[in-house]
C-alpha cells in the first residue's frame, strides 16, 4: 500500500493503513471537539445582557436544541468556535487528501500497485480509452483545498468590531454549508474507494525486486557497523555498490559479496541476513497493538 | 469597555471583560491539546517498521523527552498534529486581535473610552506630538494575519507523499519558531496593555447619553408590544420618534412622551420604566456567574 | 469623508475620494490583465501535440471564441493564468474591503460623518428600532475574506501533476463561479452605497472642532523648529501643551500662548498662522489634478 | 521530461520544457509589473496633504531613488501596491512547485526518468546508502507553501483604517523580507537542479514501451470514427483489448489486430499507422516555433 520509490518500505505496507487508521482516529476526535465547540446557544438578547428574557428560557430553549447555553455572549456566539470547526475540517481534509494521494501515487503506469475501483464499462478518459484515472483521488485531493480557503475565511470571521459586528454573516453562509457538504462527500466517496480498491501484491514485489536488493543498504551499513567499522566508512562501502547497482543494473548483495573490503568484515551468511525480510518485518505486530488494540492508561 | 456605536451596550461593558475573559478560556484549552498533539516521538527507523532498533528503546528515549511513543509513524510524526497546533495558534491570535480590534475602536478621539497605556515622555507619533496612538494593539492585530498565513502552510503540509515526503521540513524551519515566538510575543505584549490600559468610565456615560435615549429603543418597542400592539406597528412608533431624535437632536423620551399613538397605550410612567439602566443589568450577575464560578456538571 | 481619530485628517477629505479613485483605477488595470491572462484556449489534444488536429483548427475556434491560442499547452491551460486572475479578484475585493471600512468606521454613533443610504421604511436592526446599521459596508467586508480563500485555492491549484492532473478541476468548480458573481456584488452594492450614502460636513466640522485644535499641533512643532529650537525641546513643548488639552479640555492654542517657553520663540501671529486651514490644503489642488488629470509621458 | 503515468506523454517530453518556458515567461512579466507596482514613494506628509513640504521636494527625492512619486498618498503607500507583489511571488513560487513536483515524479525508482544532480560523495540519506532523494525539489515545493502564506497576510494587509493604520507594519517586517529571500534562494536552487539534471532518455522509451502499446489507444479510436464507426462503438472496442493489455500482460495493437471487429474496418497497415510516433510528434516544431520564436502582432 506504499511506493517502494527509492525507499524500502515493502515491510510498511499495512503499516501504512494502520497510519491511516491513526489519523483518522485524530480526525475523528478533532471533528467531535469542534462540533460540541459549536452546539451552543444564546438567547440573551442584542448585547447578551437579557435584558428582555430572563436566562431560564435561554436554558430551555438550549435544551430542546440540544446546545449548551453560551456562558457569556455579545448579540452573538463568538466566532472563535466556528474558526476551531472550520480548521478541523480543513484538516481532515488534508487528511483525505494525504491518503488519495498515496493512491494516485501508487496508480501511475509504472508503478501500478493500487487502483481506484473502476467498474466494467466506466470511462476513465474520453480521449484515452486505455486509461484508468485515479479520478476519485484527484477530486478529493482537490476539494481539500476548498476546505483550506474556508477555514481562512474563518479564522478571519473572529476578530469582529465590538465582538459582535455582522461581517461574518455573508461568509457564513457560503463557508458554512459548502465545507460540511464538502467534507461529507470527500468522506463518502474516499469510503467508496478504499472499499474497491484494487491491490495488485504481486507489483509490489515486483517493483521491490526491481530495486536488485539496494533497500536492504541500510541495513547493511548497520552489520557494518556493529562490527566496529565507523559509520562514515561503512557508507561508502555501501553507496559504492549501490551506485553501481543502480547504474550498472546489478544485483546489489552480489556486489557487495565482490567487494573485499565488505567480505573481510561480514562473512556470507551475515550479508545474506541483512536481506532477511522477516528480519525487517518482525515487529509490525507490535505496532498493529498499539494501533489496533490500544491500552489506555 | 465597549463601544456604544449606535448600539446599547452600556451595560453590556463588563460582560465584555467576561466574553475576552471566557474566550481566552477556550484558546489556553485548544492550545494545551494542540501541545498534547505534537508531544509524540518516533525511534523507529526510516519507514517506521523498528528495523533497527526494539520499541523498548523509543519507549525509554520518549519517556526521558516527555513524550509519547507514536503509535504508528512512517519516516516522520504525521503532520496532521502540526496543523492542529499552528490553528490553534492562529485561533488564539484571531482572539487577542479581536480583542486588540476592541480597544482600538475605544481609543479612536471621537470615542476616546478606553486608552492603551502610554507612558509619560513616550512619544506617539513623531510628527504630531498630540497623538496617543493604539500602537501595541495595532502591532497584535497585524500578528494574527502572519499567525494565519503560517497556519495554511501548516495545513498544506499534512498532504506528504508516502507519508514521508520532507516537502514540509523548509517550511517548518520557518513557520514553527515564528509562530511560537509571535504569539508569545503578542500575549506578553497584549497583557501589559491590559494591565495599564485606561478606561474613561466619564466618557463612556457621556457617550451613551449622547445617544440621547435612543439606546433604550429596544425596551420601549417591547413595551408596545406587551399591551397587545402589533411588532410592525410598535417598530413603526418606535422607529419614527427615534429618527426624529438623530435628525433633530431632541430628547428620545420627550418624543415618546409627546406622540399620541405611543401615549394611548403606555403611560408617562411605563415609558420612565423602559429607560431604566438597572432594569437591563439585573441579570448582569448571573452571567458574571456562569463564566467566573461555573458549576461544572 | 474620513475619520478624526485623533490625527489631523479634516484637510485630508476629499484626498481619500482621490485616493479610493486611484486604487479603483489599479484595481481595474489588474482585472483587465488578468481577464486576458485567462482568454486563452487550446485544441491541441491530451498532451498539447496536436496529434489529431493541425494548429489551424485551434486558431480558427479560437478566434471564434475571443481567445488567445495558448502556445504551448499541455491536457489543459496552466494555472498559473487562473491564479493571476483569482488573485486579480482577491486584491480588488481588498480595496472595496478597505472603503467599506472607512464607512463602518465613520458611521458609529460617536463619529457620525458618513452614513450608507437608508430607505424610510427601511429596518437597520429587528430588535433596535433606532439603529442603522451599515449593512452593506458590512457585507461587502465580509465578502472580501471569501475571495482570499478562494484565491489561496487557486494558487494551490497551480502544482498540478505532469502539468496536468485535473485535481484543479473540483475546487474551480467552485471558486470560479464563485469568486466572480461574489465581486460583481460587491462592485454593484458598493456602488449603490456609495452614490446614496449621506455626508455630515458639519458632524466633520464638529469633530474637529472637538479636539480642542491639537490637530494642528504638527505645524507647531514645525514652526518652532523653524526658528531654530531642537526637535527634541519642540516635541516636549508642544507634547505638555496638547496633553493638557486633552486632560484638562481646554484649547490648544490658548495653552500655547500662555506657554513663556513657546511665547519666546513664536508670536502671536505666528502661532495663529499654524492654526490656519487653508495653508493646510494649500497643495489639495495639485493631488487632484495628479489623480484625476494624469499628464503620461 | 515528463512521466508516462497511463498517458501517452512519450512525444510530449519536450513540449513540457517549452511549457516551463512559458510559463516562467509569464512569471516574470508579473513579477516586473509587481515591481513597478511597488516602485513609488510619498514624502507628502501624515496625511498626504504636503502640509509641510511641497511636492517637488517629494518629485525630487522620488527621482534620486529611482521611484515614481504615488499620485496620492495617505500616511503610507496603500498596500494593494504590496499585494500584487507577493501574490506574483506566490505564483511564480507556485510554478517553480509544479516544475519540482514533476521531477520528484520522475525521479521516484519505479520512473526513474529524470533524477536531480546528485554530487559524488554527496549522502542522499544519513540511514539509506542507496538512496537519492529530490531534496532540492522537496525544498522547493516546500517553500511555495511558504510564499502563499505570506501572500495571503498580504491580501489582509490591505483594508487598513482610514487607508492608513499600522497594523500592516509588524506583518511585512516579516513577509517582505522572507518572500523576497526566500523566492530567490527558490530560483537559484532550482537553476542549479535544472542545469545538472540528468535525463535517462533510455528509462523514458523502456517505460514508454512497458505500457505494450496503449498510449496510441487515442488514435485507434480517431482511426475508427472516420470510417464511419461510432464514438461509443469505437471506445468500447478499443477498451476492451486496453484492458485485456493490461490485465493479461499482452501487446495492445496484437490484440486489435486479432479483434475481427476491429479488422473488419481497419485494415492491418491503418492499424499500423496509428502506431506512428512521428505521426504524433509531427506538430512539435510548430509548438517550438509558437514558443520560443513568438511573432508579436
Amino acid at each position: 500500500m506504499t511506493s517502494f520509490s527509492g525507499i524500502f518500505t515493502g515491510c510498511a505496507t499495512a503499516s501504512v493503513i494502520a497510519l491511516w487508521f491513526a489519523e483518522a482516529g485524530r480526525d475523528i476526535e478533532r471533528v467531535q471537539r469542534a462540533r460540541s465547540a459549536i452546539s451552543v446557544g444564546k438567547l440573551s438578547g442584542a448585547v447578551g445582557t437579557f435584558a428582555h428574557l430572563p436566562p431560564e428560557i435561554e436554558a430551555d430553549v438550549c435544551r430542546r436544541l440540544g446546545l449548551e447555553p453560551a456562558a457569556v455572549a455579545s448579540q452573538v456566539i463568538q466566532r472563535d468556535r466556528h474558526a476551531e470547526a472550520l480548521t478541523a475540517l480543513a484538516i481532515t481534509g488534508a487528511s483525505l487528501e494525504k491518503f488519495a494521494l498515496e493512491i494516485r501515487g501508487l496508480q501511475k503506469t509504472e508503478i501500478g500497485e493500487v487502483e481506484e475501483p473502476f467498474a466494467q464499462g466506466q470511462k476513465g478518459s474520453s480521449a484515452m480509452p486505455h486509461k484508468r484515472n485515479p479520478i476519485g483521488c484527484e477530486q478529493v485531493v482537490g476539494l481539500a483545498r476548498l476546505l483550506r480557503g474556508n477555514a481562512h475565511a474563518a479564522l478571519e470571521n473572529v476578530a469582529l468590531w465590538h465582538e459582535r459586528d455582522i461581517s461574518h454573516s455573508s461568509v457564513e453562509r457560503v463557508i458554512l454549508p459548502d465545507s460540511f457538504i464538502v467534507l461529507d462527500h470527500m468522506l463518502r466517496r474516499f469510503t467508496r474507494i478504499v472499499r474497491g480498491m484494487v491491490v495488485n501484491a504481486d507489483r509490489m514485489r515486483e517493483n521491490l525486486n526491481r530495486s536488485r536488493g539496494v533497500v536492504f543498504s541500510g541495513t547493511v551499513l548497520l552489520e557494518l557497523a556493529k562490527k566496529g567499522v565507523s559509520r562514515e566508512q561503512a557508507y561508502e562501502w555501501v553507496q559504492r555498490s549501490a551506485m553501481r547497482s543502480f547504474d550498472e543494473h546489478r544485483d546489489f548483495k552480489a556486489l557487495l559479496l565482490s567487494d573485499p573490503e565488505v567480505t573481510r568484515v561480514l562473512s556470507a551468511s551475515e550479508v545474506e541476513r541483512a536481506f532477511d525480510l522477516d528480519e525487517q518485518l518482525k515487529h509490525v505486530d507490535h505496532i498493529f497493538d498499539r494501533v489496533f488494540h490500544p491500552v489506555r492508561a
